[in-house]
């Protein structure tokens, strides 16, 4: 039986715990908190006696100490594999070869890091749970001189917790993240930034699309200036890409305004397009390419029971539904549930929620 | 029994026909197009054989023409009263009232300006649905010299419609859509557009974060250059501010990369906070504050059915779900719901879905 070493114990390092536990892994805690420890062993995370040297040691530390915990887990374990899951994996790896050149005895090969993509808006170890990994992108960093027995070490780890290891070099990984998802962290704060002094009768006109574009805008600030810091470099990059388009709007916003707004419409369309064209790459369910589902609307009135009744009946239906979005109206007691479904399935539902007397549109 | 006469069969044009003609109106229709009309006629959105004076002609013209084809309505109906639909309002007003000062004859009281905010993604009349005003917001925009008469005349037709109606200024009208809807649509869009020529192995790593904030990128240019272009002044002002934001990120970036990086966290951790205080003013379902829901999450194998007989427990359950996200997998077959209740709902939903063998998490 393999020994895992989890070092931090809060949403990523206690799920891991729930989750290795789970499958009959020896899994030992630590954090600087006993208080966080104590609840992860609590929720069955693992046990905190630490006898042995452990087979694997996965550092998960707020992301500003992460390279610090990892090389003084190669010092304390001088046979274990360590990885780490911060969300940034360049700086990490450079400041563990930093210390690896200044300390000839300090053994990189056997770190590789890694990311597991699967972070919640809720933090700490109550808001773990043991699937969290389930399904999830994992990214495994190898570089230049880590082991293949370490990088096995790590793709074992992952792939026995369900999630879906993407090997590639760090500075690819930071790249992607900072367009996946960092500048999209940042666009949607700074979008509900400028809510923040609206009059009420302006934010009680918000729809859908603003409650989707600024979701994740009620992310922890902390975890993601962290984050941000991390990975400066490329996301500076690609926030130079946004800012040079928001001025390209800006200017020909300017040229409608103020003179005969000659190529303004131009420019305008052309943003509105490429971001049809970068929308159209993102991969759907599954990570295979955009699928093509057909919408069933059905209009829901608000009262208990009533979406129950409705997700009864399309399982009797054995519809098999790909999506799902509530569209709730405002000022009144009644919400349209617009359900995809793949597109030999529109007729049969809808003819049987009519049947059964429901509203539906498509 | 009134009589409504529809100028331009588009998806809102003929939603208001449709809903109008069920609820026993007399609605006539035009359009430029004689394909258009045909199909809005074909979807019982209103006769074709305009007879008569109308009472009310409502104009859901693209927004180019808009201020134009109010005018003609004015002119050719000399006693009805006439609103329209496009989603900037300063605008169309200012055309009119220009068109009304040089041309003494021209009746400006009976025009006032209206917005149904019950836009899709899909455009035309084949999307059309008669219940696309029910519980949506519907903007109505009186200027000084519109008649009592005229303001009663178009809120009797939003409120007999399911809508709610907002009464405000033209200007006020146009920021707070500026703030809500049309800079949300550019920053989603610009967002998205960065992925354009993002490398596959990075696009493969987005999550639900980056999938809600690019859903709006998928709109239409077309219609969108025009809105954006109709409300340029206001939209320049929040823009303006999205600017000055996603500068001061990138300056503290530039700060963290090439210098000593001071004060840097600082600036993003106020940018992130400001995100935080302005996503907690949208207001929740129904326009009330925002709602304090519990998630609870259940663990979906992909195969046919699942979803069904999940939908079909938790109608028997009797449980009242407020709101539902499905998040996907990433190369596996499992997804997982969150499902949002009410706080008391979330024991008895938890205990129930366990029973019945689901893998519940909270």
């Amino acid at each position: 039986m393999i020994h895992v070493h989890v070092v931090g114990t809060g949403l990523i390092g206690t799920s891991l715990g729930i989750a290795l536990s789970a499958n009959g892994t020896r899994v030992t805690l630590e954090d600087p908190s006993p208080t966080a420890v104590r609840l992860a062993r609590d929720l069955l995370a693992g046990g905190l006696d630490a006898d042995g040297e452990p087979d694997l040691v996965v550092v998960a530390a707020p992301p500003d100490v992460v390279a610090t915990v990892v090389v003084a887990a190669l010092r304390r374990f001088p046979s274990a594999v360590v990885t780490d899951v911060a969300s940034v994996k360049e700086s990490v790896l450079v400041d563990v070869l930093v210390s690896g050149a200044a300390d000839g005895a300090l053994d990189v090969t056997r770190y590789v890091g890694s990311h597991p993509m699967a972070g919640r808006e809720r933090s700490g170890a109550a808001a773990a749970r043991g699937d969290l990994f389930d399904g999830r992108p994992w990214v495994i960093v190898p570089h230049d001189r880590s082991s293949d027995a370490a990088v096995r070490a790590v793709r074992d780890l992952a792939t026995s917790l369900g999630a879906a290891v993407r090997v590639m070099p760090a500075h690819e990984h930071d790249a992607a993240v900072a367009a996946v998802s960092h500048v999209p962290q940042l666009a949607a704060s700074i979008v509900a930034a400028c809510l923040r002094d609206l009059p009420e009768s302006a934010v009680s006109l918000a729809g859908q699309g603003l409650r989707d574009v600024t979701r994740i805008a009620a992310s922890d600030p902390r975890l993601w200036t962290q984050i941000i810091a991390g990975n400066a470099l490329a996301v500076r990059d690609v926030l130079r890409q946004v800012s040079s388009q928001v001025d390209q709007v800006v200017g020909a916003l300017d040229t409608l305004v103020d003179s005969d707004g000659e190529g303004s419409l131009g420019t305008l369309s052309r943003v509105l397009e490429s971001g049809n064209l970068g929308h159209a790459r993102i991969p759907g369910k599954h990570g295979s390419a955009p699928a093509v589902y057909e919408v069933v609307s059905v209009v829901v009135p608000d009262e208990p029971g009533a979406l129950g009744r409705l997700f009864g009946d399309m399982g009797a239906a054995g519809i098999n539904l790909e999506d799902l979005q509530l569209e709730h109206g405002f000022g009144q007691a009644v919400a349209v549930a617009e359900i995809s479904v793949v597109p030999s399935a529109v007729e049969p539902l809808r003819a049987e929620l009519a049947r059964l007397g429901w509203r539906v549109h498509d």
